[in-house]
């Protein structure tokens, strides 16, 4: 391959990782603007966010796809191998955290005019979702700045998340729980998808964490999503 | 590349494709098994599936390691690519499909002695799980002859799983439910997970698609994760 054509591959491989980071700030928006939906009984909101999941997607697509055409086109050598394979599981967990957003914003638009978070709930889902786009924008902020320093305030966090929803069941399923079963099931179910947010966002990070010194992370988050 | 080099890339690009079809029938066996511990209340058997979840875990790295491997030592030209990106996506839906499998054991093995299954929803959850096991199996098997002409079957069942869904909700938040909180929100959970094992292998499916026809197929199951 002449310089010149590799010099137009690293153009791409760049222009890619730019837009990557863009993604991940408008799926970091559908989680901040789904929390809202959500915790403000926000039909109109709930309705932008399920709309707007249509951009991500084509985002994830178009991202997909210069992926796919870098790879079939020019040989890639070793480190742009690595980039471009894991840009294709990063796309894939914005696509999926999208997904997740509308999910949350689906249960929104089902409730309203009521709030689908139960009252006794209501300041563990503030910091659980609080939580989970903190930790979108974190993983954007790294993929920006190609610097993995928050990877360990990256798995404490992961654990807060562990620790809230936790704490959602035994509000859910303790004695005191009285505003039935409706609730209950809605915030079981919103549990996870937030819950699921941050797992994406942590994976985000094991792989920047791959790219950055060619080793997987220790412990039990190596990404398998 | 000299075609000894050549041959022996292919080797080992059949070996990732059958260790891959060994692996999904280790999912589909996992998730055989994960039903009979939930239906059942079979304590042992969830313990099984819950720890033979490190099996999974394992086949999984390895063949991703080996995808890697293949994608930094030679360089692949076009199909091959597309083979190896396919195969990293699949082996990741697969450890996927291990994750969700033993989460449903850990709800088996929590409520043990009772059954985490409600008894409204029995009958629900055998053809839920049945057919989900049954989606991942016609996967393997789509895998292992390179025969995608099931798709068609794939996308009614992925249907059939959405109506048992929305008939667990119906039964969940109905006016006759009487089995409790508790007994509602491991429900919820259950077929949340039951459902993306089916999405899974739905994905799968559509990934051999684009694999033998190099177009993504028709409407919305255009895998994400």
């Amino acid at each position: 391959m002449s310089m010149r054509m590799r010099e137009s591959y690293h153009v791409q491989l760049d222009a890619i990782m730019v837009s990557l980071v863009g993604l991940t700030e408008t799926v970091a928006d559908a989680v901040g603007r789904t929390t809202k939906a959500l915790l403000n009984a926000d039909l109109q909101m709930a309705e932008r966010v399920i709309s707007d999941d249509a951009i991500i997607d084509n985002a994830h697509d178009d991202i997909e796809q210069r992926c796919f055409s870098l790879l079939a086109r020019q040989a890639p050598v070793a480190g742009e191998l690595r980039t471009i394979v894991a840009a294709l599981r990063m796309v894939n967990a914005m696509g999926r955290m999208g997904d997740l957003a509308a999910h949350i914003a689906k249960i929104a638009r089902l409730r309203y005019p009521d709030s689908a978070v139960p009252n006794a709930l209501h300041e563990n889902f503030v910091t659980m979702a609080r939580l989970s786009e903190s930790m979108v924008r974190a993983a954007a902020a790294s993929l920006r700045d190609r610097n993995v320093s928050n990877a360990a305030r990256m798995a404490e966090e992961d654990e807060e998340m562990d620790e809230l929803r936790a704490a959602q069941f035994r509000v859910l399923l303790g004695e005191e729980w009285n505003e039935g079963v409706e609730k209950a099931v809605d915030a079981a179910l919103l549990g996870r998808y937030y819950e699921r947010i941050a797992d994406h966002a942590v994976n985000i990070s094991s792989r920047l964490i791959y790219l950055s010194t060619g080793e997987a992370p220790e412990g039990e988050n190596w990404p398998r999503a």
